[in-house]
């Protein structure tokens, strides 16, 4: 067999070299280390018989052609945050070029099918707020009139920083063309989570990714001195949160998947000698049904006014986001669970709670899945995110049985 | 009768008017507006056979000599928070004042004992933070040596602020000269709380001060991806201090006057799609009793840790203040509370979650007792705070028959 995992492993840490510091990853999406990156990938091309291209929103495709049209679209993303990790994203262009090289090598330069692979543009969306930019204009769901004018901490504007990447915003729409003849899409990426590790095992099939509720909650209550306040005379802002913010894990709690989480408390004026009169909070909560999801919205929300009640204060709520839930095809889930226990023995099925391209993918109708390798104490977006080598390696094998039953389902 | 209550209430809107805008008092110590204040303080001596002269830490001092050399003091300061109210400090002094005048009157210029007032110096803090900063040189317990390096947020240094307004921070420890047959001191003030209105009193007489434990507490978790991180595998440094925020309130609870506060929350990253990691909040504890708050101390602390390992984080705490509880002089407090059911009908004890003069002076060793008026809606420190009209005169009524039990007992 000519896949070579190693050379995957190899070729991420070439990557790693080329493009981190001793802060972790810098592939920034439009930042010089991010093209410098793409065009050492694109140096891996020499030799096979492809024909690349980037799309109107700076997606890179690399197509071999092959006896129908019907094409297998293979992706991930070369962009990092900041400071990130040498695998999310990264992991899965290098495993799809390996893909590439065997089946070329496998059907002499032509396949049955088309295979594609996609290095999506600015998935991360670290530098601008704009995550799945370039997923979102192939799915045509971008929303690039809105966020042609957003701006990165040094006041650059997006518009700006994707031109000098040779990214005409005004053609940003006909991304869509890159649709033509897909027949499927699959994805390989680190978990960023500690499930399939605290299960032992190495591999995972994405059942979908969870809808998310994002809202901004504030308590207000009374400013009152800290000394002379007595406390059946206070009114509270931060006791009512507080309450709240325990209360999100029994409402989360009751169902098998979901997740709700306080990542942010402010607290006003702030100061030790005062009774908090304000405080404004940010509640993330996330599941695979939109009934659940809806749920816990709901339930959430009627907490929150329960306990502004019992602390004399009143709340307010405000949508920062929200996403729907987004269900994988239901046979490419099949295909990848074969290709798991086929490669690994075990499989398990998990939802993804961060997004992904996919996503925005399944959503353009595309069939689509994704599979998951474990992540070491399920870090990432940080540069001590890792996962074992002999796991990688192992990720790269089941990825391309999938990517085989794939392209038998297609022909 | 001499005494007139009502002129005492024309004189704090005069001072309200010359020193305040529309945000409030602007009586900063060490600032012009303080020394106009003062200035204008000064004026309304012209006519009364007083001696008086500025310590040696910036305090004024007012003496009506007596057949006694011992001294009853009555204090106050005419000092203010920034965008403060026209009562706090202001309101002792001219009460004082007014009692001044019928002393001199009653007496033809020579009562039994010695009257002084004072306006202390900076009881505010409110530019270098350090407040009692005139009562402590004369209670021998001030810190100049450090503060006197203290900037102001625009960098002036306490030191030289000072000796803008005359004083001479290598003299300030001879303020202790003051204390020179001091007999007893009294003061009037708002309560800057809702106690006295709650139980619909207009006065109340102080115990003493709280003392005070102020100290930071950081919460250790883990920060985790909110999406990809199952509710049982969080470390969540948000919910062990929401634990805690809600327990310091059953701690209090134990004890009729404690109060426990937690005034701020920082959540670190502190942003919506992540756990929180770290959190760091501020406890203010308060009780009359030593005894007590080194209890409540020891169960918020004990409670921080079970909470801290329920949830798989450490905590650490550190000092960042604390004062003993000062208990005032008992005799005095009889006294006081003759005067105000004399005055009021009903009187009620209390003791002061703020700090003031009437503090450090107890602490000298001179005996000392405090009146408060009712502050409505217990509102201090801000341009509402207010009193009713009647309920001052009422107390300069009532401090007036305090200061003439004090001179009797002094006689």
């Amino acid at each position: 067999m000519s896949l070579k995992p190693k050379r995957t492993v190899a070729e991420l840490k070439e990557l790693r070299a080329l493009t981190g510091d001793e802060n972790g990853a810098q592939r920034v999406a439009w930042s010089d280390t991010w093209l410098k990156a793409r065009e050492w990938f694109t140096s891996k091309l020499t030799g096979l018989p492809v024909e690349e291209h980037y799309d109107a929103a700076g997606s890179h495709w690399v197509t071999l052609p092959g006896e129908s049209e019907k094409a297998l679209l293979i992706g991930g993303h070369l962009d990092s945050v900041p400071n990130g990790g040498w695998l999310d994203g990264a992991l899965n262009v290098l495993a799809a070029l390996e893909i590439l090289r065997r089946i070329n090598k496998e059907f002499r330069g032509r396949p049955p099918v088309t295979i594609r692979l996609v290095d999506w543009a600015d998935e991360e969306g670290a530098r601008f707020g704009r995550s799945l930019l370039g997923s979102s204009a192939f799915a045509g769901t971008e929303t690039i009139a809105a966020d042609r004018v957003r701006v990165d901490l040094d006041g650059v504007r997006l518009e700006d920083a994707l031109r000098r990447c040779g990214v005409e915003i005004d053609r940003f729409h006909e991304a869509t063309a890159e649709r033509a003849n897909a027949g499927a899409y699959i994805e390989l990426h680190i978990e960023q989570g500690p499930v399939l590790e605290r299960m032992g095992l190495p591999l995972g099939v994405v059942l979908g990714t969870k809808g998310v509720e994002r809202h901004a909650i504030t308590f207000h209550g009374q400013e009152a001195h800290s000394g002379s306040t007595p406390m059946n005379a206070r009114r509270d802002a931060l006791a009512a949160c507080a309450k709240l913010a325990l209360e999100i894990r029994a409402i989360a709690g009751k169902h098998a998947d979901a997740v709700c989480t306080m990542g942010s408390v402010k607290t006003f004026p702030g100061i030790v000698t005062a009774v908090v009169g304000r405080c404004e909070a940010t509640l993330d909560q996330r599941d695979l049904d939109a009934g659940v999801l809806a749920t816990m919205l709901r339930e959430a929300r009627e907490a929150s006014e329960r306990f502004a009640a019992e602390e004399g204060c009143s709340v307010e709520w405000s949508r920062i986001w929200q996403i729907e839930p987004i269900a994988f095809d239901a046979r490419m889930v099949e295909l990848c669970d074969e290709a798991v226990r086929e490669t690994a023995g075990g499989s398990h099925r998990i939802p993804s709670g961060p997004l992904h391209d996919a996503a925005e993918v399944s959503r353009a109708g595309i069939p689509t899945v994704m599979m998951f390798v474990q992540s070491l104490g399920g870090i990432s977006h940080n540069k001590v995110e890792d996962t074992r080598e002999e796991h990688i390696e192992l990720a790269v094998e089941a990825f391309d049985r999938l990517a085989s039953k794939t392209m038998a389902f297609l022909a």
